[in-house]
C-alpha cells in the first residue's frame, strides 16, 4: 500500500476499536498549517508516519497507523491500534504518544491531556500493590485522612535530629513521618542511620500511643540503589517505599514496583518536577495523565495539589486528577465547547490514594476536606513545625481540625475547647499561602 | 539560628564558593511579588525552605541553604551548598534543582537553563564510556560524521523486513542502522527475533563492504527488561544500546549506564519527550541542561536537534548544545543583557557526541554539517528510503553529499557526476520540511 503522507491518518467517520488506545490532545497548528494537517501530523509522528514519501511499506501499515477521529475546537481525539504497543512497557506509550510530536514544527504547542487505555493494555501492568483499602488498614483508619508530616526545613536535620521531630510528630497523633523529595541520603543525615533512628523512636511513639506508625522514607537514586534502600526498608519492618517519581522516571518506578511487590512495601509517590511539563496549560502533558500513568504503573499514593497551598492547581483539575487514580469507572468529561477528560474503566487495578500536601496549617484543612474527602493522605508539615508550642501541639491541632470538619463544626468554635487548635488559629488564622 | 523567610536566601554580596553548584534560572515572578521575594523563594524551595517560621532549626541549617546571589533582568543565578547532594545521585540533583520550584504560586514561569557543576559533584559520575574518540575507532573514521538511518516508517517492519532495510542502509554506505523511538518489542517485531537477524544481515553486509557496520537497537523498558536486552546485545556482539532517556528516566539512564559498563556497550540516546519540558521558551528545563544531565550520567551520543529539519531548535540553541557535551571546558556565554550558558569545567568525563536527524535528506547535509562539523552522528531516514531508487541508493546519495562538503563542492556540481545524488536533488532540492 502507499501511505500519502498526513492526510492518511485523519479519519472523521472512524470509530474507534475495542483495543484501540485513545489519546485527547490540544493543540495549536503552526500559522498557515490546516487543522487536518495538524491532526494528520500528530497522528503520524506518534505512530508509523515520517515527513516525506517512501518507497516501501510494510503490508501491516494499516494496523500501525494511529487515525485522528475528533477535533473539537483546539482538541483532538486520536486512535492508536493496540499492535503498536508492547505489552508492559510504559516508557514505550511515552515514546509513542508524548514523545517527537511535542518539538514538532508544524505546531506552536501541544498538550496530552488523557489516554483511555483498553482493558488488555492495561492488565499487563501491576497496578497499586495495596490500594487506598490496603494503606488504611495498615492504620485501621476508617473515617479520617492518613495524616503526615515532613520534618522541615526539609533537608538540613541529622538523621537523629530528623527522628527525634519524627517521633514528636507521631505522638502528636500523625500516622506517618515523611522524608522531602530532595532527602536522600547525604553527608549529615544517611539514609541507613535515618532509618534505623526512625526505626526505634517509631518503637516508642507505637508503645506511647497504642495505635500503628509508619514512614515514607525515601529510596530516590540509581535503580540499584532504590533496590538496596527498599531491602532495608523491608528488613526494618517499614511498609512503605517513597519515592521521586518524576525525577527518577517510569522505567525505575515499574522496576520498584517489581521490588516493593517481593518485599510487601506501599509506594509513595513525590511529583517533584511535574511542573516543568504539566504547568503551562496548552503544552506538555497534564498531571492527569501523569497520575494516570502512576496509577497504571502502580503506586499506592500520590501527590495531586492541595487547591489552597503554596502550589499551583484549580480544584477542577485536582479533582479530577482525584476521580481518574480512586474510581473504577470515569466518565468523559467535557462542556459545550471542550474535552478535559476521557473515559476510562480500570478493571481490576487498585486505586491509587491522592496525596494533598504544600503549604498546608490547620486553619485550611476544612476546605481541603470539603474538595477531598477522608480517602487522602494528608501532609501537614510547616503547618505543625511553625506551630507556637512546637511539632507536638502542630501535630493535635492539625488533628483536632479534622475532627472538628468530621463533626460538622466550625474550627473557631472547636478552638474555644481545643487550645493546640486555638494557638494554630492565632497564628495562621485561614491565610493561603502563596 | 532562625531562618526569617525567604529574605535570607537572598545575598547579592555571596561569592560561590569552588564546590558550590551554580544554577542558571530565567523567572518570572507573579504579579505583587517583588525580584527579591521571587528569587528567594526559588533557592529556598529547592533547597531548605518552607513556606513559614520553624520553632526549630537544625545548627547545620547555613551549610545547607541555597543562595540567590546573582539577578540580570529575568536571569537569576542561585548558589548551592555541596552538603546539599547526595554524591553520585542524579535524581535527587534533579528533586532539588528541577523539583517543586516549577510549581510555585509566587511566579508566573520558571525555567531552569543551566548548572554549573564543581569537580568534586561531577567525579562521582561515570560519564561517557567511549566518548567521541571511542565511537569513531569502532568505525576508524576521522574526517566524516558517523552515518545512520532508522527504517521507515518507524514502525510497522517485521523483523525480517527491518532487517532486510537495514542490509541496503549499510551495503549503500551507512555505518548505523537504528531503531526508532516507539519500537522495543511488538507482537510483529519482537526484539530478540530483531537482534538475530540483524547479527546475520550485519555479517554480510560487513563481508561485503569490508567496513565495519552496527546498529541501535532500542532495550527501551522497564530496567530488569532493559538489563535483559543489553545482555542480548553484548551477547549478539554489538557495541551499542540505544536507550529513550527522558521517557525511562535518568534513574534507570544511570543504571544502564552501569550496566552497559560492564557490557562495554556505547549507550545512544533517543530524546523523545525532551519537548514537552523544553520546548515553551520561559518554562520548564532547557535541552541545554538535558544534554549536560545525560553526559554526566554518561550516555556516548543524544540526538541535539538540527537546525534544519522537521524539529524545532535554533542554531545558536543547538551550537551551545554541542559545545557543552563536547567541550572540555565550557565558558560563559552572555549579551548585554542575558546570560545564556555558565562555564563548566568537564574534568576527565569524555564528551559525547552529538546525534542530528528528523527531517534530514542529501540536500540539506552541508547546512548541517555547517553547523556541527564533522563530529557528529548524522541520522537521515526518511531522506534515504524515500529515495527515487531506493534505501541504497538514498544512503549512497548521502554519502556524497558529505563527500561534496568535505571537498568544498557544491550538491549540485557533485550532482553531475554522481546520480545518486542527482536523483535525491530532483525530489527534494534543498526543501526544509516543518
Amino acid at each position: 500500500m502507499k501511505v500519502e503522507w498526513y492526510t492518511d491518518f485523519v479519519n472523521y467517520n472512524y470509530k474507534p476499536k475495542k483495543n484501540d488506545l485513545v489519546c485527547l490532545y490540544e493543540f495549536k497548528p503552526r500559522k498557515g498549517v490546516s487543522i487536518d494537517e495538524a491532526v494528520g501530523r500528530i497522528a503520524s509522528e506518534s505512530s508509523a508516519g515520517t515527513w516525506t514519501t517512501l518507497n516501501r511499506m510494510p503490508n501491516r501499515m494499516k494496523k500501525v497507523m494511529a487515525i485522528s477521529f475528533e477535533v473539537r475546537n483546539n482538541f483532538v481525539k486520536v486512535a492508536y491500534p493496540f499492535d503498536l504497543w508492547e505489552p508492559g512497557n510504559s516508557p514505550q506509550l511515552l515514546s509513542g504518544i508524548a514523545g517527537n510530536i511535542f518539538g514538532m514544527k508544524a505546531l506552536d504547542s501541544l498538550r496530552l491531556v488523557d489516554v483511555s487505555l483498553p482493558q488488555d493494555y492495561l492488565k499487563r501492568f501491576k497496578g497499586p500493590q495495596f490500594g487506598i483499602k490496603g494503606i488504611k488498614k495498615i492504620f485501621k483508619i476508617k473515617n479520617r485522612p492518613i495524616t503526615g508530616a515532613v520534618p522541615k526545613p526539609k533537608i538540613g536535620f541529622s538523621a537523629k535530629e530528623h527522628a527525634e521531630v519524627g517521633y514528636e510528630t507521631w505522638v502528636g497523633g500523625f500516622d506517618l513521618v515523611k522524608d522531602d523529595e530532595n532527602l536522600t541520603s547525604t553527608s549529615f543525615n544517611n539514609f541507613e542511620q535515618r532509618v534505623k533512628l526512625l526505626t526505634k523512636m517509631r518503637q516508642k511513639a507505637e508503645k506511647e500511643t497504642g495505635v500503628t506508625k509508619s514512614a515514607l522514607i525515601n529510596i530516590t537514586g540509581d535503580v540499584r540503589t532504590m533496590e538496596k534502600r527498599a531491602k532495608m526498608l523491608h528488613n526494618y519492618g517499614w511498609e512503605y517505599a517513597m519515592v521521586d517519581v518524576v525525577t527518577t522516571g517510569p522505567a525505575a518506578v515499574q522496576t520498584i514496583r517489581d521490588v516493593c511487590g517481593d518485599y510487601k512495601l506501599a509506594i509513595h509517590a513525590h511529583r517533584a518536577m511535574h511542573a516543568a511539563f504539566d504547568r503551562v496549560p496548552n503544552h506538555g502533558i497534564s498531571m492527569l495523565f501523569l497520575g494516570k500513568l502512576m496509577r497504571m504503573i502502580g503506586v499506592d499514593q500520590i501527590h495531586i495539589g492541595t487547591v489552597v497551598g503554596k502550589l499551583v492547581g484549580t480544584t477542577e483539575e485536582v479533582t479530577n486528577i482525584q476521580k481518574e487514580i480512586t474510581n473504577k469507572i470515569v466518565s468523559e468529561e467535557k462542556d459545550k465547547k471542550n474535552i478535559f477528560m476521557l473515559k476510562q474503566n480500570w478493571g481490576k487495578l487498585n486505586p491509587t490514594l491522592p496525596t494533598s500536601s504544600g503549604g498546608v496549617h490547620p486553619g485550611l484543612i476544612p476546605d481541603i476536606l470539603k474538595v477531598f474527602g477522608n480517602d487522602i493522605c494528608l501532609l501537614v508539615s510547616g503547618g505543625i513545625h511553625g506551630h507556637p508550642k512546637g511539632t507536638r501541639s502542630g501535630a493535635k491541632a492539625a488533628m483536632q481540625a479534622i475532627e472538628a470538619f468530621n463533626k460538622k463544626i466550625t474550627l473557631e468554635e472547636y478552638a474555644k475547647t481545643n487550645k493546640e487548635l486555638n494557638e494554630a488559629l492565632g497564628k495562621w488564622k485561614r491565610m493561603r499561602p502563596i
